[in-house]
């Protein structure tokens, strides 16, 4: 991949470096969902920092609907984790003819990882209609937003993410004390690990595989001709 | 911010540098969604590079469900855009006694930008129930961390991004040709700018203030004890 920047108009003071730009890049590229970790803890500060990149993602409408519950109580994460492989079961038979591919998967890493995070979209978001008029949902994509940036952040500094999302978002509710209207859309699971997957896992499993850059890519309407 | 990395589990070879790490930092501090655009073109290739770095966004199940519709088409633009006008004018009736002052806001660069892209959810994800079995919005999680992976890398770049919500989904499908079950989620304008702006622009305009961090992060129980 060239990486080189095409900038005709930024001051060249503003230019990103070419190892900042290499960075960018090499953080997307190497990013893994990751499930699995050592137990190593991680510094308070460093998890803020992940955070603190979070929320200086996007949000439509500047609403900031994004909320992260640190959990420090070993009994709610057991909780949680329990839940999870309850979740997990009934997926695997949601799954008919792969379930036994599936339930070969290791799919979260809840009780291994250093720091689990609840993330959770705050509740009264009816009071925000700018850009939400129609697609209400866009509440869930600017916390994704935020979610990859933590994501990419930690990549950097070699820390692993795994998004969990097998989960009832009203048992998860309950357990974290959430006050109705709010939205649990993620667990992430945070922590030191051994060495990141060369490739997603799902694909180093032979689950699925990457598509082509053909088959995802348009121009002016739905699979007519395609880019260069 | 303090960007040194804890990394003891990491060998050394495979440790980000410090300007890698920095980098990242620095294209999530400094990307913003932006509305002001030079109409200079970008190079397919570079155009390329931000689809394939949002290609590489994690996804449920690895279903990778996102598209993306470069409009070339410049009727098709101007009725794109002249859809996002009449939304912007149904919106600002529902702002109620904000709407003058959403009136006086730039909420999208459409005509100006140089590249134009529609990005959606494909079609037939019923068949994908991994990590989807009672949060199947999570296929829109995804292709919102691909959109967040694009608009990093378009900034570490010098680009400009741009996401426009303000749209029905129908007409914009509609629009594009895309298919029953495919669900656009974003208008993407991409291009050169004069300069980003210093902070959200809606932060800039006064719309809203950032919440503290201490409002968006809790221990074990919503809104208990918090971070250090």
């Amino acid at each position: 991949m060239n990486n080189q920047p095409v900038l005709q108009k930024t001051p060249d003071s503003e230019q990103f470096s070419a190892p900042e730009i290499a960075g960018v890049y090499r953080a997307i590229r190497e990013r893994r969902d990751m499930r699995h970790f050592h137990s190593q803890p991680i510094e308070a500060e460093q998890l803020l920092r992940f955070i603190q990149a979070a929320h200086q993602g996007p949000s439509v409408g500047y609403m900031q609907p994004w909320r992260f519950i640190r959990i420090t109580d070993i009994e709610l994460r057991k909780q949680i984790h329990q839940h999870v492989n309850d979740e997990r079961l009934l997926t695997a038979q949601a799954l008919g003819e792969r379930t036994n591919e599936f339930m070969r998967l290791k799919v979260e890493g809840i009780l291994a990882c250093a720091e689990l995070l609840v993330v959770g979209l705050a509740d009264k978001r009816e009071d925000y209609v700018f850009g939400r008029r129609t697609m209400p949902e866009m509440d869930l994509a600017s916390a994704s937003c935020a979610i990859q940036n933590f994501w990419l952040a930690a990549r950097a500094e070699g820390i692993g993410v795994g998004w969990v999302s097998m989960f009832d978002p009203a048992q998860i509710r309950t357990l974290c004390a959430m006050p109705e209207g709010s939205q649990p859309i993620a667990l992430l699971c945070v922590g030191h690990v051994e060495k990141f997957y060369p490739a997603p896992m799902l694909e180093v499993e032979g689950w699925d595989t990457r598509r082509l850059l053909s088959d995802i890519v348009f121009e002016n309407a739905w699979e007519s001709s395609k880019l260069p």
